[in-house]
Formats: C-alpha cells, sequence, structure tokens
C-alpha cells in the first residue's frame, strides 16, 4: 500500500518572457500558475482529475492561497515545482509547493480548495469520488 | 437618428506595472486585454452586452484579431483607447481600436467576432437582439 | 498630523471577461492584480511611487502574498478595494486588502514588499525617501 | 546546407485552466503566449536566442501580431504548435504559426519583430549576430 508521505509529485518548467516584469524577474502572481500547473500533474501522476470532480458536477474553487518568495527566477531558468498533497480529515484539498532551481528554495507556497455542488453549496464531507481516490492511493 | 459614423467610444486606461515586460515596455498581449477593455465600454455606451447576446444563447466568440504597433507604452502611461464599430452586411462584429497616447499613436488593431448558437453553430445571419440594437443606434 | 489609521485608501474595479475562468467565477491569481492595482492607488492618493523608489535606485518586491476567499466575483461585478498600510519598525511594507461587492466580503489578502538596492540586497532599514514620506504622512 | 524551407519547429503543448474564460474555451489572448512559448522554441532548436540579442545590446520586439482563429481549444488540450520562419530581406523577423490538434487546424498567426538598438532606434539592416545566424542555418 503507498504511503501517504509518497504523494508528492515534482515538475520541471521554464520561466517564460512574458513572466517578467521590468524588475528582469517573475512578476509574483505568476507562482500561482505554476502552482497551477504542477498541482495538475500532481494530478495526472496520481490519478484523480478536474475532470473526475465535473462528472460528479462538483467544483473545486480555490478559498486560500500564499506565496513567499526567497529568491527571484528570470526568463529562460529552468526550475522545478514539488507538490506536496497534505492529507487532513476536514473536506479540503490542501497542496504545499516548493520550487527549487539549483537545489536553493526559490519560493514556498500552499493553496487550499473546497468542493462545491452545483447549486454553490461548500461539501461538509469529501464527496464519493475523492473517498475512492484517497482509498487507491493509501490515504485511507 | 444618429448617423452610423458615430459609433465610437473612448475609454481612458492605465498601463499597470505587471503589464511590462522585461524590456520595460507593455507586453504585446496585453493589448488585447486593453482592446477588450474598450470594446466593453464601447458596448455600454452604446446600450449592448455580452448578457444581451447571453440571454438569447448566443455567444460572440473572437476568430481574428490583429495588432499594429507604432511606439511603446510603459509602466504608469496613461493611454485613450479609441474604439470604432465598423458596420458590414455579414454577420459579424468588426471593431477597429487606435491608441494614442499625448495625441500620438501608439497602435492599432482589430477584432473580428461571430455569432455562434448553443450547439456551437456560427450564425450565417444577424440574431434579432443584434437587428434590434442596430436599429436602435440607427445602423439599419 | 494625520494619524496612522487613516492610511488607507478605496478603489473601484470591474471584473474583466478575460479575468473569469470556466466555472464563470474570476480566477485566484487576478486577486493579486487587483491587489496591485489598489496598492498603486493607494500610492497615488498618499504621495509615494514605483518612481520614488526608481529613482533612488531601490526595487520594492514583493516576497509574500497571501489571499483568502469567501465569496466569488463574476463577469461585470462592480467591486470595491479597501488598502490598507500597515505601519511596522521592520523595514518593510506591509498592506492588507479587502475586496467588497454590495457589503459583503469577497476576499482578504495581505502582501509584504522588501526594499532592495541595486545590487540586488536587501535595505535592512527603512531607505531615506520612505522615511521622509512616512514623517509627511504622520507615521513617524 | 540546410535548406531555408526547413526551418521550422514544432511544440507540444496542453492547455491549462486558467487560460480558458466562461465560454470554456481559450481566452483568445493566449494563442500569443502559446505563439511565444513556440517561437522560443524554435529558437532553442535553431541555435538562436533573446540572450544572444541581448548580449549584443538588440532588443527584438513584436510590432505586428496576428491570430485567426478555426476551432476552439479547450481546457486539458494537448496540441502543437507548428512555427516557421519567414526569411526577408527585410531586417524583420518574420514567423508563422499553425496550432494543430488531432490533425485539425486550430488556428493560424504571425508575428512580425524588428530588431531594436539600446537607444530605442529601429535597425535598417540585420544586425551582424543575426547575419551569422542565417549562414549558419543556410538562410544565407
Amino acid at each position: 500500500m503507498p504511503h501517504a508521505e509518497a504523494l508528492k509529485s515534482r515538475t520541471t518548467l521554464r520561466v517564460r518572457f512574458h513572466e517578467c516584469d521590468p524588475l528582469q524577474i517573475v512578476w509574483h502572481d505568476n507562482y500561482l500558475k505554476y502552482f497551477e500547473e504542477a498541482r495538475e500533474d500532481f494530478c495526472r501522476a496520481h490519478g484523480i482529475s478536474y475532470q473526475d470532480a465535473k462528472s460528479h458536477s462538483i467544483a473545486t474553487p480555490i478559498v486560500k492561497s500564499m506565496c513567499e518568495h526567497k529568491l527571484p527566477l528570470r526568463y529562460g531558468d529552468v526550475f522545478e515545482v514539488e507538490t506536496t498533497y497534505l492529507d487532513s480529515p476536514a473536506a479540503k484539498m490542501h497542496f504545499e509547493y516548493k520550487i527549487f532551481k539549483d537545489e536553493k528554495v526559490i519560493c514556498t507556497g500552499e493553496t487550499l480548495q473546497v468542493f462545491m455542488d452545483e447549486k454553490g453549496e461548500m461539501l461538509l464531507s469529501f464527496p464519493t469520488f475523492f473517498l475512492d481516490w484517497k482509498k487507491k492511493t493509501g490515504l485511507l
């Protein structure tokens, strides 16, 4: 059985010109885009997707995001995002991100998502498709 | 009766920091955002909206866009977008844009939109709500 | 003498079409753009600017940002951003944001900026131009 | 000797969630980002880069861009951008783009770039580093 600790993924990305600002560094909101790209990569790697949620008429909007910057990234830099799913008993998806370049930490971040039904009501317990995924991955 | 020639609007905008690139100038795709903002301003000024289309189950996706740059804009610049609706017998919405700063032309552009029904089929003639708008504005 | 408590500003903005995602709500990274727009508005209102910093060869990169979402915004929504400068003895700029629509809180957020010299070194004390601004506004 | 006809590249990309709009399709300005990503891929494949230009104090701003949409792309779609360098005797860089998905043409586009020196003056003839590149690739 896979262990919860194993629920990580690593994604390699490259800084695009238009993501950089007049200070020649990546403008801070782009890190949220990198986090999204890494989170989707995590989902593909661990067999769960936005489409799974959608087919159950569930949306998973982000209710909190945070990013803390240690070092800048510049145009052309190749970097890695380490994405970690933090399991919790509350009906939420909590991801942590660490961006590395040449083994230095560039930034760390977090996102929190909830499950929302068709009427826009927040679910108070995990939807079945997500519990199934947690079982499959050994989290339950 | 208003004359077709009159179907213009002017929108004043200011360049935001994150719209500028490492060359210290506005990155080119942001002009399409300025055009959108100006086009919506035009629509408010002339009494037509995306919601009008939506309430008739019509979408108006962009099928062509063009921008030609003469001079750059920089962070903090205040500029004006002149938006012109170009009437045509074909079932399309054709807008022309001119961006000015201090009476100099910064760029010119165009967008072309079609009318699409719920099934994603392109309409070959103008939908009724749009003909009504054309009558109201004196274009018909 | 103006009181520190007074260092607020309010900015009215409107949601643009391209800021909304397939869930029909504003995609979360756009709130960081709204915060930037509001912060610049604050700076204009209180007589300080990015250009002031730049003319002293000081950059003020964001080292931390956070956003917590309570309710969604949708295309066309008009909303207000309340920006508050939180004074501190540390050489940082700390802003708090609250977005309101129809007197309901849409989201809250924070950004933290540092002062960086030409060599990319973080300043450990406030630069002179910023101390001058703090005096002018009654914070010192 | 490589033939000018060969100056193409193909780049595979995937649509990200935040690139899609409330109509569930990629918002049109994102195609200019895909073109940029594909153009940089072309440059890596053919041994020329923004940094080459920069090291010669040359900038290559975009002076014209165009995109014509045939079919939409949706969230998660994997697509290919075919980038073609169109050689010309004028001191410009002219690229053509075709986006394909499942062998259907999604859109076509073009960008035109000029060479600009440190003072912001447009060069009337090709800079040396670019002529060298044209020789190396068999265009000269």
